[in-house]
């Protein structure tokens, strides 16, 4: 039930199954390694409808994209009082949780109401025939503490998570049919967080991404030059320099030279990397620091605002094709372009995919850095 | 001042100029003609701040995509109070507004916060320097009463927009500079509109809109199948017969096989035209009438809902390459998944692209079937 593949930060891994079958992980950070130690932190009494894996997928021929549909999720917890959080551990004298254990540090389940399950045999291709969405969707439990944020939790935990980011990466990139896996977190009622217990999520896709396969586009195009889109745009920004937010060793953070967002930063290891899995030592600790401080500058951006909505995502190389075209990113935005006011998309964004930006992202960088 | 393109169906345009230079162009339809009538319908005696047109635009690489970038547009009017409205008639002992006439029955303008603006000499190809987003951005007030809206405005009147539609159509299309023109109505507080007066706009982009784009590839390997994709694609939906609304002798009205929206349609002619300036007096005419009777049965969806925020946007031909390829089509949907539910967009569909339906497309035709 232990296994050690994360040891060497000691970090502990310990998975096991909830009643209806999904699977759970505990990453555990602090010994006595509390979530873990015990039977009882997988024993989980709560009788469940059997597991739901009904989402279906169709092939748009207008977009050329995959469409998923997960009816299931219609019915799924939506801002549940804070003692009802199914993400908290399960205390004594309290209703039993989607974790068992009465304490946890980092904690992974398959989601309850998944836009994507079940094992593949073999995917068949295009074509406007439903066909089920095969995949997996992951919940990530950053804390057991309700009331805190990711940017609060500390180099220590954020380099946990990352341990759990780049396990389930690796997992879930080995499952059969799956083709990209994403990593991503939601943060704040404005975007339609329906939990808000710090946590992310984790979709292994049984295709490559739209964002993704636009990227591979743009990547062939780019083949006389390396074919590192990513690394190449990088280097143009560290030369450029009015856009750069932060920069360490490992990893930059800059705005793009065509940010969509009303605050929009991209964070680019320095290293040709497919995914989060690949990161070594140095650039996992360096992240661990990197990242909660630049969410930081996020939630301090607008006066009287002291948390920002986000969404922030790892863009991982497909599992398959076009693997070594890209590299791996972080992209973190806000729908947020003034205290209280967001950012809509209308008619020209959402029907037609042409963004209209009312700051710059000269403007957006000057900010990010003067929060420092 | 005036001239009679549109006369055959008793349309009487006049066009003249506000006091920064704007274009203003009434579209009669009822005798007198009251708006354009007389001079002081372009009488406008508003001191005015030069116009801006200093949006810029930029490549992402990373994308293949054009971001526009129109930092005054932080400036712009924000659901001011109803005696204030810049879209109603200027009244006497009342402010002035954008239109000097004191009643109009459809009126046009230039946008005084435009995403676009300014003619072009050349457009320089992709590269990420910023380059002036040159085009044109138009107002167009489908009535004078501001309580109203598009669905109410009778068949009548409809036919009087979509004469003004097809008019600016044709004339933007050839301004130098345009590469696509879109027509597009944002419905509801809840996706940003600024304004309530019942009114649409129109974008004459310099580049061809990314969903577009898409679309173009989607044609070109359609190739084989007579690169007729939207025609093809309505071929399949009327042989399926499950998705389709509404059908008369020249529209069909079916929820895509692949909808990504809790409610959605899309309205195609039954002939391959590039543009409403293509549609003859039959085609305008059955659309005058099936148009807003579709917007009906939106605002039917929802019990107590009686007007669900939606976008209705026209996609038409590019004005160059690929104008062969794309059929004139209307795509109505609505970010309402439940009465005071709102369907967001988080990390799957804003930073991935990949789009997860609760709902399916079956069951918003059998919905918006049953609402006739």
């Amino acid at each position: 039930m232990t296994d050690t593949r994360a040891r060497r930060v000691r970090v502990r891994r310990t998975s096991g199954h909830l009643a209806d079958g999904r699977e759970l992980i505990y990453f555990d950070d602090s010994e006595p390694y509390v979530s873990g130690r015990a039977q009882r932190s997988f024993d989980d009494r709560r009788v469940l409808e059997p597991r739901t894996d009904d989402s279906r997928m169709r092939f748009d021929e207008m977009s050329g994209e995959w469409v998923a549909f997960a009816t299931h999720r219609m019915d799924r917890t939506h801002l549940p009082p804070a003692d009802l959080c199914p993400l908290c551990p399960t205390r004594a004298g309290r209703a039993p949780t989607e974790i068992p254990a009465d304490d946890y540090d980092v904690a992974v389940f398959e989601n309850r109401f998944p836009s994507f399950a079940g094992g593949a045999a073999t995917r068949s291709g295009e074509g406007t025939a439903d066909v089920p969405a095969y995949g997996r969707c992951e919940v990530v439990c950053f804390t057991s503490d309700h009331d805190t944020h990711f940017r609060e939790l500390g180099a220590g935990r954020v380099r946990t998570v990352i341990e759990a980011w780049a396990d389930r990466t690796a997992e879930l990139s080995g499952l059969p049919g799956v083709a990209q896996v994403s990593v991503f977190e939601n943060r704040g009622r404005e975007i339609g967080v329906t939990l808000h217990h710090p946590h992310g999520q984790i979709y292994a896709y049984p295709f490559v991404v739209p964002r993704t396969e636009g990227m591979l586009r743009q990547a062939e195009r780019h083949h006389g030059r390396g074919r590192d889109l990513v690394g190449d745009l990088l280097a143009e920004e560290v030369m450029t320099g009015t856009r750069i937010v932060t920069r360490g060793e490992y990893w930059t953070a800059y705005v793009p030279v065509a940010a969509r967002w009303p605050v929009e930063v991209r964070v680019v290891p320095h290293r040709h990397l497919p995914d989060l899995a690949a990161l070594d030592a140095g650039e996992r600790e360096e992240l661990a620091h990197i990242y909660p401080e630049l969410l930081g500058r996020f939630d301090a951006f607008y006066p009287k605002v002291t948390a920002v909505p986000y969404i922030a995502a790892w863009h991982q190389a497909p599992v398959g094709e076009g693997r070594d075209l890209c590299r791996l990113h972080l992209h973190i935005f806000s729908i947020m372009r003034a205290p209280r006011k967001l950012k809509y998309l209308a008619g020209s964004e959402s029907a037609m995919g042409a963004w209209v930006n009312d700051t710059t992202p000269e403007r957006i960088a000057t900010r990010l850095r003067e929060l420092a």
